[in-house]
């Protein structure tokens, strides 16, 4: 098996470096899209065998070091007992906003309440044996948090940020709620078979790193450590959160995933050499000129200069509109351009 | 007259802090709400008597230290000769896509093309005699190009970014104008009496450090190399841009703006003593109690440590939500526990 990405999570030499994509499986995969022309976002992520399907379309396609399930961080919230539409942004009709709603929500099993998961999983590690390793992963509790309270994406977020200040109590029965949610989520995919697993913090950036340290980070940091021992690295991804990588890193994980915002040479300087990062394109220098892919994929791996422990990855997701070609061709040259 | 706004841009001691809100005549005030019942946002842009009206009211309200100008970064845009509409968002219906779009776009004079600014300017620095430093401002090129490019605000910029990636000529040809527009535009605000004048640069943190430093410091850069030696302090504020302050410094300003999501004192320790900093409470803390915006703003404070050179002011504009009590009580709480 190709067990580069692995390695680079656990800081050790590669031969060359391993690549991903966030969002590598995803509409701007012609491929993607006729799977998908077959049934709705959620219906994809609850039918295993598409599932598979499309989470293994990109390691056929564009040559990447691992596969990532395919699924959405608010399906646990939606077992959870919240009704979870995608239209096509996520939206909950009933947000959270008071004790007893929180107290109405409870924790599920993975096997029980959202038994396609671990079927995907399964599925996927049979069908990728040999190949590459397979990532889970789940949201960070403030991040799910944001989604539960405020209903749907927001620019501010003031609705969450009103109940961090104004009903401390209600926010904190939240993340508590969440965080033993996401240990048996995540544990549970560990347990089917994912060799590796991303917490995604795409909100802990909205927060001042003040804020973050109060009301994002000792939950985090919670799921990280009930997830420690069982034998697969973690990668932990805050977006928007360059200006706090040490609060971060503090929080933990094996891997800190960093967005496009952050100059990555000194984002190792910053965490040091005992944590591997993850990163770092802009995704829309994939809608560039292949010199200038390949020029933005040198100056990255100039920025790394050889440290062991760099998984190449976008900064954030592949946009909807990227040309599979050019995602393909940045592949190759991470491959080309860091073969020993 | 109060000039600690102006001695603290320069870094000089000043008996208490002085402190501003962005977007601080908005609609989070009634009063303002009332105004705005009689005419459009852009009319009363245009209007001298009702945006000077809209300029004092936070003065006169909150009892801050400086009045900004009420006007819009993208009027002289406008001036350009690119049809602006607010839907309430800003949008332009023909976008600027092409080298002839560029071309046909010319540099507006500020007295001939948009009179009512320095009649604005000259009317508020007669109605704020005595009391408090008024405050210009235009939009960096970069930000204005993002409107100009995409016509209206954007989740990826995914059309700029595609048009500095794969035609340059006409990427370099639009901010080339800008740059030119820019300090026309600001230069006769000076002119026409703004005491201190304010960069904002919306979107040039959506860059990577590298594409900053190639794509928008250069002409920021210029702008505000052409405003020197006005005898006017010049604010630089770029959003998001916590992970590559030494770049926004190297662009320019007597004093770097900082959002939330930059610890104040680690900023301050990067810049050094020779640049002033303005910012930079999280405009969300306003909807906390007032235990919680006492303690942020002596946090903030605290991370000064008393260094002189500090503009208090929120991280960004004020959300429109934001009980006017709230926001009266976060400036008495700076002027009480910085009084000298």
């Amino acid at each position: 098996m190709n067990t580069i990405f692995l390695d680079a999570c656990r800081g050790l030499p590669v031969e060359r470096a391993p690549v991903w994509l966030m969002r590598q499986a995803g509409r701007y995969l012609p491929e993607y899209m006729k799977v998908r022309e077959k049934c709705g976002f959620l219906q994809l992520c609850k039918t295993p065998e598409l599932a598979a399907e499309v989470t293994i379309q990109p390691v056929d396609i564009l040559g990447v070091d691992a596969a990532i399930l395919f699924s959405d961080i608010l399906i646990p919230v939606e077992a959870m007992g919240m009704k979870l539409d995608f239209s096509p942004a996520p939206v909950f009709e009933a947000p959270v906003r008071t004790l007893r709603g929180v107290e109405s929500l409870r924790i599920p099993s993975l096997e029980e309440d959202m038994p396609f998961l671990p079927l995907l999983i399964r599925l996927l590690r049979r069908e990728l044996e040999g190949r590459v390793p397979l990532i889970g992963f789940g949201g960070a509790p403030f991040t799910l948090a944001c989604y539960m309270v405020e209903g749907k994406g927001s620019r501010d977020f003031a609705t969450v940020k009103k109940m961090m200040y104004c009903a401390p109590e209600v926010f904190s029965a939240l993340m508590e709620k969440l965080t033993a949610m996401l240990i048996a989520y995540l544990g549970g995919q560990i347990k089917a078979g994912a060799q590796a697993v991303q917490i995604f913090d795409t909100w802990g950036g909205i927060l001042s790193p003040a804020d973050y340290e109060r009301y994002a980070l000792p939950y985090t940091s919670r799921v990280i450590e009930g997830l420690a021992g069982k034998g697969v690295p973690l990668i932990h991804f805050v977006k928007n959160a360059g200006a706090m990588l040490d609060s971060v890193r503090k929080a933990g994980g094996d891997v800190i995933g960093l967005d496009w915002h952050t100059a990555l040479g000194r984002a190792r300087d910053l965490l040091g050499p005992d944590v591997a990062v993850q990163g770092n394109l802009d995704p829309a220098a994939l809608f560039g000129p292949r010199p200038h892919i390949e020029a933005e994929v040198k100056r990255i791996l100039g920025e790394n200069r050889g440290r062991p422990g760099h998984i190449f990855n976008l900064g954030h997701g592949i946009l909807p509109d990227t040309p599979p070609d050019n995602a393909r061709f940045m592949v190759e040259c991470v491959h080309r351009l860091t073969k020993t």
